[in-house]
């Protein structure tokens, strides 16, 4: 909390201005901030999907609902481009709804495909999603169960989108919620964060970088239990995947729930030379942008040593490391302590610099 | 079988065509054909989809997925207009999944919602849409439990698509399955056909016919649930909403999977006036045009008569009647016996005449 002069100010103001906030949409029309995973995300969801649907079940917000011995969860795809380094629309689709749910603590183990699919589009491209879609159930050791197709004429939708909804089971007693982080936990991040995110926007050829990078997309499901085998039951208080809106979204939203605050070092969350380097020529924050096979687990100190080996002993967590740790002030906030030795909030995202990338 | 000349030819070609077809989708790019539900549609399913994710949970391709107690299902809905009279896209959405969980012959409990909306939609239209669908919701007696937003640029989608899942529990001991069909069971429909397609024809305001018509989009939940309740274990083979393709889709699909033949008295088949009027001006079949709150039961004879009583005691059955027969020979065969005295092959739907009707 030193460092920066005016930081004080600015926390209060920050709490004052959330607790005015309390989710009213102000604009008349959509913008692509309500499809960016940050503030006008979350208004949406609070004052049009929550105030409609508002039932104890959604009312966390969770990535997705656990009701009595299952975890459910929904997805929409609508990245673009469809076909990317590392993966495609289609793994994207399988991994994101596979990662909601072990996000829950759940094992993945139904998926629905939905498509919307514009008249005109390639029927060899539809096969590609298909067979990537097929490979990606099969490596998370998930079955595609159920589908539906719609058709859009010619100009009235953008190639293809994917809807993929998952049911899991839960077989474990630990409950994991964004509301459950205590004063001391560690904040373990699992790899390198913002290859997805950067990867996309390299793909759409509209920027003169020159990186040698692939998309993050892995089913985290093993990664997870992995995580939750080597701990107490309700040492691991919440896992989330950081997709749109990046690590700092995550914190936020964990922060936000269990009225804790979170401090992260930034020196030591592992972002990859070739990220970094796109990111300032960009003029983003690596923190936000979207990962799809990373997750931010929020681990008990008990059990923060422990969680870390087994997250080191998979392909996906080699790189894990505890970037900070939960605080209890101020409630409600992300603190990022800066390489130059200054500390600096972390606030949920506004606007959208990354459109469409999942 | 008699009556026509020539039909018993018609016959055996069709069988032969169908044995032929085998799922291969020769188009090299999507049409509108392949949203409409029926030969394209299935063709691309089989060809596309159940190549790449077949288990044998998927393989029947039933409205939903039944998986040890519990039935799954998707569907996306891209209807135009988005408001209609007597619905709009939010309680089609909850509706219809609704229904597909209720074919299953599952309680629905839980849905999911995805809503992929183009940038500068008014917040206002999507409002209305939420609240159609909790009340939607609420009449059915499921909670919205967990959900998911995109948003695409201006041009990039066509207003709001909306992508409702669902789970069910099932806690009856009776599998329904379009297999499940046998010789003397007794066909029937729960009420007027046709009505939501020619209400969202209409509704687009292309055409100059005056219908004084609406939407008949509804839960079936309690409908099929009186059904199973006054039949004996087993007696109720088969439950299926008629959607796209309507209830010729609907009986085909019966026929192929039973490998029966299904018969159909085409002037005890309910149709109201309107319909069938500006079904002529169409020059539309009333058997192709989607209904979104009706739903075609194949019943033993023994039951055949209680099944009539009970749909007749609920509001969205009072019109139910008994349409036809299943018969052993020709196999995988509808066959209509036309108000002419006649008789004519009720084939799967070639094309789309009702684009993006759900």
């Amino acid at each position: 909390m030193t460092g920066d002069t005016g930081l004080e100010e600015q926390v209060l103001e920050r709490i004052e201005r959330a607790r005015r906030r309390k989710a009213r949409v102000r604009e008349e029309h959509v913008t692509l901030a309500h499809g960016a995973g940050g503030k006008a995300t979350h208004t949406l969801i609070e004052g049009v999907f929550l105030e409609s649907f508002r039932n104890p079940v959604l009312e966390p917000l969770e990535d997705g609902a656990v009701i009595d011995e299952m975890a459910f969860t929904t997805d929409s795809f609508v990245v673009t481009p469809l076909f990317f380094p590392g993966g495609d629309i289609g793994d994207l689709a399988v991994n994101g709804t596979v990662n909601d749910l072990a996000m829950c603590g759940a094992r993945p183990r139904y998926l629905s495909a939905g498509f919307i699919l514009e008249e005109g589009f390639p029927i060899a491209h539809l096969r590609r999603i298909t067979a990537s879609m097929a490979a990606a159930a099969e490596a998370a050791g998930v079955h595609i169960v159920t589908g539906d197709t719609k058709v859009v004429e010619r100009g009235k939708a953008d190639g293809c989108y994917v809807v993929t909804s998952g049911v899991g089971t839960l077989e474990r007693p630990t409950r994991l919620s964004a509301a459950a982080a205590r004063p001391g936990d560690a904040v373990i991040v699992s790899g390198p964060i913002g290859e997805h995110g950067i990867t996309i926007m390299l793909a759409r050829g509209e920027l003169d970088i020159q990186a040698d990078l692939t998309s993050d997309t892995a089913p985290l499901n093993e990664l997870a239990a992995r995580l939750l085998d080597a701990c107490d039951d309700g040492d691991v208080r919440c896992l989330r995947d950081a997709t749109r809106g990046g690590v700092a979204t995550v914190l936020n939203e964990i922060a936000e729930a269990s009225k804790a605050a979170i401090v992260v070092n930034e020196d030591i969350i592992p972002v990859r030379p070739d990220v970094r380097g796109a990111c300032e020529l960009l003029g983003i924050d690596p923190l936000y942008v979207a990962c799809e096979g990373r997750m931010v687990a929020i681990v008990s100190q008990a059990s923060a040593e422990a969680a870390l080996t087994a997250l080191h002993s998979h392909p996906l967590g080699r790189e894990a490391a505890i970037v900070g740790r939960v605080n209890d002030d101020p409630p409600g906030l992300v603190l990022l302590k800066t390489a130059f030795g200054g500390t600096r909030i972390v606030d949920l995202l506004v606007g959208d610099p990354l459109p469409r990338i999942c």
